[in-house]
């Protein structure tokens, strides 16, 4: 039935390749039983508390969940008897290996002139220092940029500090050029001989928490040990070094890489009555610091919540709703990547994939990665979704991080925009525990997720342009 | 002078009890150009940026300053520069030694059945565990007041939790109720037979930082390690139990002990023209978690920027305006008592003394201390500070904690009650970092301590009551 309204449509467009557009446009995805039964389910949403209650459930019974680690796979037992308990079908785990990277004892202090401990945290797949640690004079820098500007001489023996701010922002808009320095500070000091790299946490805190993150070397020939700085303590090695004198600093970290370890996605369904998919989901590893609530305990909660919405509606959808706890995101979209090429031959079946992993922050907007020709579907979606807060956004939507492979593959994507503004407070930090989420903001993402779910898997046709597009030079020939 | 004045007002008490204390009431202690004066101080202060610079450089080069560690030492030396430096005179170190206790490993995690790590802090003055930990099952309490109510027996081998909450407060008033678990806590689980004691950490904040603080065993005869859990930890065990199984928690702490230390007040004057003297300071200590920003940095800011304000007006006072930087404040008040036993034979000729130790929070009320024949001298006072933003208070001030000594020794003490909304989020934690105190409210208090000790040092008589007090009974007959 779906797929002939999409072959009307291509056969109009092949037609007439002006008047196609419009004609799409015209063309509603949403019948009123379904945005009715949206609408029920987004109040059911509202009342429940459900989302918080699986937050708290994974965040107390596990905690801690590095990818790859003991704890790691506890969460994924968790999330099988969980998703079984909610009534979800086909639950199973796919496994695959990782790369396994663990911190040990880490300790900084500066040596003179003014002795006195820092706090830092390695950095995810930091090399060790050796175990009396790495001695050496604070090169400070004020962004990535200028210490890629150095010249390559001048630093052996030094340890390279690059002390860049991150944006506070709304929409997480400062992280990627924050982050940039995690990777981009040890790969620069390692080039240019000095024996480790300090960077100011990507974090838009004060607090005494550093923040740890992924960093990569590529194919570096000298990787040296990398490690982030608390605001404070960042604050506190910048203020040392304005008073002019040489700043000399020890750091220790004991970290350690002893192979590959298993990790895996846990999937759970709601069948429908065709086999296309819309799919959404978390990611159930976390960093070692914190319990992982807000990243991404929360996804978790959120997508698995909205789910038992679905499921205690009583309703069955057309198209299966399926649900991925994606293991291992952390430290390198491991999950989403394995979940893309273990379903590639399905992928053209997969309607539309969202990911939930940017706190617990209400949504405020509905972004989309749509075909161009059915952008207007996501004005029909926004329109219902809007009660709940969540007004239009543009058409480059991530969907995610674990989104990375569907997206790629052209799947379409969408991203329920969350308020992020206190995100990068905790984020990879210690802080991040299940006080820092809100009942209410977490109650008002399981309603957008049901809403949404429930309009991707009953609405008529999808959200792909046509296989052969209209060239538009020459329709406005 | 200022004797002959009294004097007089005594004669006029015993002459005429009843109306003594309204010809009191009536001899202002404040004449126009001492009020004058201090107003020109208080703008001084309001504009000048001295106590803020001296807590960056105390928490900048010496940081964390444990009672009787090196570092404390080391505060010393950089307290005698800085008195030195802002033009104090008599500026000298009074040592006495302390008790020294230092922190070492400490860890925790939840052994079954949801094992993860905990994050506390031991309390100071602990014992340690034996280096593998103690490990029992957690009995909770919610009030110190429930485990002394608990029987004696069935505690052997397990960890009792007291998990008592603490009210935030501007006054600071929610601190005594929630700090009698500190001690209490292992007291009583020691008396039991547990093996450890865990507490709540003592604090308003819900951030992963556990607040350590001095615990004491008095004579129990057997001592059990005690620690304080960060908040979000305590919610986590709390959450953890309330699952129903039991729950068991190994604790290691590695403290020591080593016997006394050298610790010591570091003293400056603005010598006056009489022998009395007015003491105002904070103590230069610090737990050594943080780096001793608000407790108490701030303290010796304020009063050492005050002190500056003054020498920088030129003028000379007719008392001796005396500040002090007490040394081992945190572990029992050592700086405070040394101060009054040292000056016993002096104490008379201390007009006032006010100690700054409750952060940096604007002042908003001159709580006092003051014979009840001399309260009109507190409004007074207040009436000049008012422009400030700083209201009348009781008369019921304890001056800070080192005033501990003089108080008791009937020394007028004055209490310029700051703000304390925020103090608890910081109080004995990693995070009392400088960056937590605002310019304009340290300049504030700057500016209130000026015109304070301006006033007390120039004004007529003082706020001790006469010797001999009209009684009461006797004068209504």
């Amino acid at each position: 039935m779906k797929f002939a309204a999409t072959a009307v449509a291509a056969a109009i467009m092949l037609a007439a390749p002006l008047s196609v557009w419009e004609a799409m446009a015209q063309d509603p995805a949403l019948d009123e039983d379904t945005i009715e039964q949206a609408e029920r389910l987004m109040d059911a949403g509202l009342d429940s508390t459900i989302g918080y209650e699986i937050v708290e459930s994974l965040t107390t019974e596990i905690g801690a969940r590095l990818a790859g680690s003991e704890a790691e796979a506890r969460a994924r037992d968790w999330a099988v008897a969980k998703m079984t308990a909610l009534g979800l079908a086909n639950v199973r785990i796919e496994p695959f290996d990782v790369p396994y990277w663990e911190r040990g004892i880490e300790e900084a202090a500066i040596v003179s002139p003014y002795p006195q401990t820092l706090e830092l945290t390695a950095l995810g797949g930091s090399v060790a220092t050796p175990v009396e640690g790495v001695t050496g004079e604070i090169v400070r820098f004020e962004t990535l940029a200028d210490l890629q500007d150095a010249p390559m001489t001048g630093f052996e023996g030094k340890i390279v500090f690059v002390d860049e701010y991150m944006t506070r922002t709304q929409d997480g808009s400062g992280y990627g050029v924050a982050v940039a320095k995690r990777s981009g500070a040890a790969v620069e000091a390692g080039k240019r001989g000095a024996v480790a790299a300090l960077i100011r946490s990507v974090g838009t805190d004060s607090h005494r928490f550093p923040h740890t993150g992924q960093m990569r070397y590529g194919d570096v020939d000298r990787k040296v040990p990398i490690a982030a700085l608390s605001a404070p303590d960042a604050d506190q090695l910048q203020r040392a070094l304005t008073r002019g004198e040489p700043v000399t600093v020890r750091v220790r970290l004991d970290t350690v890489s002893p192979g590959t370890r298993p990790s895996g996605n846990v999937i759970g369904e709601i069948p429908g009555r065709t086999d296309e998919i819309v799919v959404i989901g978390g990611h159930l590893d976390s960093w070692d610091l914190g319990t992982g609530a807000v990243d991404d305990g929360a996804g978790i909660g959120i997508t698995m919540g909205a789910a038992k919405i679905i499921l205690e509606s009583g309703l069955t959808p057309e198209r299966t709703i399926r649900i991925v706890a994606f293991g291992a995101e952390e430290i390198g979209l491991y999950g989403g990547i394995y979940y893309a090429e273990k379903y590639a031959a399905d992928l053209d079946k997969h309607i539309v994939g969202a990911e939930s992993d940017f706190g617990a922050g209400q949504i405020y907007q509905f972004q989309t990665r749509f075909g161009e020709t059915k952008l207007d579907r996501a004005k029909e979606f926004q329109r219902v979704l809007a009660p709940l807060g969540i007004g239009p956004g543009n058409n480059e939507a991530t969907g995610g991080p674990d989104m990375i492979g569907l997206r790629g593959a052209g799947v379409p994507v969408v991203t329920l925009k969350q308020n992020g503004w206190d995100y990068f407070d905790l984020h990879h930090t210690h802080d991040d525990t299940l006080d820092k989420i809100d009942p209410d903001n977490i109650a008002q993402n399981v309603a957008a997720y049901a809403g949404f779910v429930w309009m991707a898997a009953n609405m008529d046709g999808d959200f792909r342009d046509p296989v052969t597009l209209p060239v538009t030079g020459e329709a406005s020939q």
